[in-house]
């Protein structure tokens, strides 16, 4: 399989990872991608770092059995503390696999927070893992090119149940979200990083409790600078966009959080299995 | 290893259950029990009952390797839609493991709702595949004896993410459950059960909401029937209580909840895989 006709390759840990998706089909509307969502374990956000990378690892492996020429990593979580668990394996696979991109959302989003921040005060929220990293802190101070920055995090784990709820503006979201955002705004931040798949569904929300912040949205930040990578490897060849979605376990509510998320409907994923007894055999 | 010095499995998908250990060390205090928690797949709530089936029987698997005389399973979502996996498991072993008793949480909650409702107007709360299973409503109807039942379930998925960030009785928290709890009120439940090892820990919440309601902890039912199957069984050689603790993955909130869920300081669990190749040479 040439360069060319590699799928762009995209995981999450569950289907937060659709509204990353929803920006890479935007700006690469000719590219075949097949995505990734590992259901059967999500969410990631609330385990150790050991695990997350054992199971980043895995999904790694069913992409590149896929034979992906870029693997974007959706998933803040992953991101934070497994992108270079991710590198190193693809390197032990040799073959096309060392020719497979790797991009996280921390790194974009990070870059677009630094640029868009007048005052250099910007926040963070995210799972309790992405936080607990402080990946976000770290990209911003290490691409700040001396700019001064007062970073500000919070967890706030109670926004992914609430998504997946579908409780975006009850009063009781409002005052979880006061709650979350109070030492934020008191910190009088201009720039929030959205360090959450599913946390761009809270928008408006967000935009009414902050109205002077400006929200980066991780997703779009990545889909951006994917584009520019696979631009930089391939220039013909392009072909309709298409989707192949799978996912490690069918849950009732996917067909609505799938449309909400990726933002027109989608065709039933495919359930799958990470165990590489069954796939591995014709890497 | 003889009956009476074989040790009492219990298992939940992650450390909810320990709100049922609780219970089970009040009533048997001289036994050994074994506790295992999959905290690196926790919360099996959202997922469909295939993978919850795979998951029990990887747990089950675990248990019987330690030789366990019985299995209390004490996640609602395992009881509801995997019990007759486990106990087809079980049999498959023969051995000792022919003697391993299998108990869930929702015919002894089932039982007490029953017996404990005057009007047969019983509410039932749990996860959303515990409630989707309608495993509490066919339970009750299996045992009613001829009494008139009429059943009323909600999903609650956000009380668990409420619980183990610690916001009991926060505002949002109770305009959730005013949200959740209003048809049952409206149906003017006398019995609720709560059918999630979480929810015990809102009890006081609960109670303030639903003043006139009895609350069944299914926690406490199981214990007490678990204590006379066990009674049954075995009439001497008791020793002190001990709880082994094992998990598949330590996540940083463990210490906290643990103590919360079992009302007592625990020791640090063991993180354990449940892949086979790690333990069953010596079945």
């Amino acid at each position: 399989m040439t360069s060319h006709t590699r799928p762009i390759g995209v995981f999450d840990s569950g289907i937060g990872g659709l509204t990353v998706l929803k920006h890479l089909t935007k700006v690469m509307p000719d590219e075949h991608f097949i995505y990734l969502g590992d259901t059967a374990r999500v969410p990631y956000g609330n385990r150790s770092a050991d695990t997350v990378r054992t199971y980043a690892q895995e999904c790694a492996r069913f992409l590149a059995h896929h034979n992906v020429k870029m693997m974007v990593v959706a998933c803040n979580t992953v991101s934070a503390v497994a992108l270079d668990t991710i590198e190193h394996y693809l390197t032990t696979l040799g073959g096309t696999h060392n020719r497979t991109s790797v991009i996280g959302v921390i790194d974009p989003a990070a870059r677009a927070a630094v640029s868009t921040s007048v005052s250099g005060r910007i926040g963070v929220i995210g799972t309790r893992a992405t936080i607990a990293s402080d990946a976000y802190a770290i990209a911003m101070r290490r691409i700040s090119n001396g700019k001064e920055l007062s970073i500000h995090s919070r967890a706030c784990p109670l926004f992914v149940p609430l998504v997946e709820e579908g409780w975006t503006d009850t009063r009781a979201t409002r005052l979880i979200a006061e709650e979350y955002l109070r030492p934020l705004i008191a910190q009088e931040i201009d720039t929030l990083v959205l360090g959450c798949t599913h946390y761009p569904v809270l928008t408006p929300l967000l935009n009414e409790l902050m109205p002077n912040v400006a929200l980066v949205d991780c997703g779009a930040c990545t889909a951006v600078e994917a584009a520019h990578i696979v631009d930089a490897q391939q220039s013909e060849g392009l072909h309709r966009t298409n989707i192949d979605l799978y996912v490690t376990d069918i849950t009732p509510a996917f067909g609505m959080l799938a449309r909400q998320f990726l933002g027109m409907p989608v065709d039933d994923p495919v359930r799958v299995t990470l165990d590489p007894a069954h796939f591995e055999t014709s890497l």
